[in-house]
């Protein structure tokens, strides 16, 4: 682990410090390369956007860029360390953004006192981005900024730990689900945590067909139910009017498990009690809410998935978030409503039917992948990701209202 | 022209619009890189930030990183267009950035309610970035927008139109005084227009020895005088003491004209006015304040700069602001001082004195260039100006107190 830990910060220190630069993607040698970059020549397409903003993405970087924006008040699963801190964080994210979807992105931390000096700031640089990713943001302020930001910004704002989480687990769930000959509105549904992630989670499950009453959601009190007062708004909507209080009274015979709290919060007896052929998402990372060792030896009739590369079923947020930016802004999107999410989440699903490629067999490095138990959503190296959520966004957003702009022709086809 | 509008237009579109990227630095293929990029790994160079805000230098692109920030409100010779029309000079500045000084340099604009609003905004995401750049902003407005944010950030905070017009004006005239025979702390000097790069020159020129009550500033309505009432702070500090009341009037028996205002704005006879051996720099651009044909027929004992390209003594604040930057980042200095600016007025000065390479002559396309009426400032293209410049400034923050860290051992060498 020591040996990690140094191969981590040596990738970070070298060749050069971070892991993104800003390169050229025009001529720069000549005089006259540089008389038509900057002055003089660069007044006509300032001229262009001043009689028509949407010239901007005519003849600016604007419509492929995405700012990664943070307070770094929750970063990854260690907590408030405040913004300049999670610089790392971001940039890995430009990276995910450029590696996985052709996006450029740059992060920036915001430093600020109050949630809405927070929003402002971020709101006074939007129109200079063609889309904003929030991220690592804590709750409940990430909810409040998020639909603040949603309404002063011309250009799409989603918070990834909320929706992209919310997306990849739902295309998950379902094909579990389905598996396991379940209905999702029939579920019985427990959810460990009560963050940003988890409500998002829900709410997504919600409009896909899960019922409300249907949910036992947790926070480090016990089960969210009408009789506490110590509730913010948003645990409020998911208030049960239930006698049962802790995790025992509500997982037995229970069909999903959906953990997004810290790990080993969830053991073996508990495990136990889920009604037959349960779905177990134990997403905490690195290390999940129980040991999917310790839960496949418990019961053999559960489809488990995890936030970890190293088992099956890996649920992880870059199945969604670049390709989500990348049909929403190759639509000009001016917002990520539900029905490109829900079409994110049927696109990421049906992936996962189709056979595989070769070169995604070897990249994981087995035999073969089928639709089944061990194999419910698409491996994150799948190149068909990128195409076939992207086109189901901006196909979504076109046919939602959401988009500026028509399907470029022939856009992602094969 | 309709020609070169077209090529201008097409160079932004193709072949993607604008004319940056954020690229990848380090390895993002196996899965290996990303859990060393992102999760889990990047855990580690969070952690070290955490403890020692200073290690963002080592593991993030912060040091590298310049943020060319406006709201738009002085672009070009354009005025007031707007936030997002001027973001093809935003990213031409980075363009400039990346080709003269290797820095990675990202736009932001800023749309924004009052001053205040402005400047917070600035403040509030100016730890993302090694240092900022303010660009376009409209005096008076600026003054108080960079003395705020100076004051306010951690990183040098540094408005180019202003200090980057005024050092390489410095430079020039020191040389073309030399030239002329004239002191500079003996010289009178007309200053055609009153705003950012007006003001910001002609405080450097008295910090090089200029004497204040030497210097005749005029705006809109005629020379700055102490009888006006309609000063704002900054045009008061040039207020004169004088019954003169028009250019006429001042540039009669002047040594130096500095033109910062618009084109065709003084005349031959004016001209002619002049002491013997003046100075004229005539910055308006692409229209100078009088044309070089005109200047040099009217009289030729004259030394001229413009800041165009086609001619001789170009006054272009590329020859300053990469540099100025590069020199500031490498030592991680806190603020831009006066002693840096000064360092390189002096660096650009020694430079036009040596002798010029090959490579130079022919990017220039000229047989000879040789210190002397025709060659008082180098070349933009040339490729020692980063050495010599960020070398002195970086020397200078060092010895100025300005430095967090030394100059890295053999800095710039040749």
């Amino acid at each position: 682990m020591t040996d990690f830990r140094q191969q981590a910060l040596d990738y970070h220190e070298y060749p050069t410090p971070g892991k993104i630069s800003v390169e050229l993607t025009t001529p720069a040698e000549t005089s006259k390369d540089l008389a038509l970059a900057y002055s003089p020549g660069v007044a006509e397409p300032v001229r262009e956007i001043a009689q028509d903003p949407d010239n901007a993405y005519r003849y600016t970087a604007k419509g492929n860029m995405v700012a990664v924006i943070t307070n770094g008040t929750a970063i990854l699963g260690l907590g408030n360390l405040g913004p300049l801190a999670s610089k790392p964080v971001m940039e890995g994210k430009a990276l995910l953004f450029k590696r996985f979807a052709g996006l450029d992105a740059i992060d920036i931390e915001v430093s600020h006192r109050t949630t809405q000096d927070f929003i402002n700031t971020v709101a006074n640089i939007a129109d200079t981005f063609g889309g904003i990713n929030l991220e690592d943001i804590k709750a409940p302020e990430c909810f409040e900024i998020e639909q603040a930001l949603i309404e002063r910004c011309n250009v799409p704002v989603f918070h990834d730990d909320q929706h992209g989480t919310a997306i990849v687990t739902a295309a998950g769930m379902l094909n579990a689900l389905e598996i396991q000959g379940k209905k999702l509105a029939e579920s019985r549904i427990v959810c460990l945590g009560a963050g940003a992630a988890a409500i998002a989670c829900m709410e997504l499950l919600i409009k896909c067909g899960a019922q409300r009453e249907h949910i036992y959601m947790l926070d480090s009190k016990g089960v969210i139910h009408t009789r506490r007062d110590d509730l913010n708004e948003y645990k409020q909507l998911f208030a049960n009017n239930t006698d049962k209080r802790t995790l025992k009274d509500v997982i037995d015979g229970a069909d999903i498990f959906v953990g997004v709290s810290g790990p080993n919060l969830l053991n073996e007896d508990e495990l136990k009690l889920m009604a037959p052929n349960p779905v177990i998402f134990a997403c905490s990372n690195p290390d999940p809410e129980i040991k999917p060792e310790v839960a496949m030896a418990a019961r053999d009739d559960l489809i488990m998935g995890t936030g970890r590369s190293d088992y099956p079923n890996q649920v992880n947020n870059v199945l969604c978030f670049p390709f989500m930016f990348r049909g929403a802004l190759d639509v000009r999107a001016t917002e990520i409503n539900d029905e490109m999410k829900v079409a994110a989440v049927e696109a990421i699903r049906q992936l996962a039917k189709e056979p595989v490629p070769d070169s995604v067999l070897k990249a994981a490095d087995v035999k073969e992948l089928n639709f089944g138990r061990d194999y419910i959503i698409p491996k994150p190296i799948d190149p068909r990701l990128c195409q076939r959520v992207a086109r189901a966004v901006a196909e979504a957003a076109v046919k939602s209202g959401a988009a500026k702009i028509d399907l470029p022709k022939n856009y992602m086809q094969d």
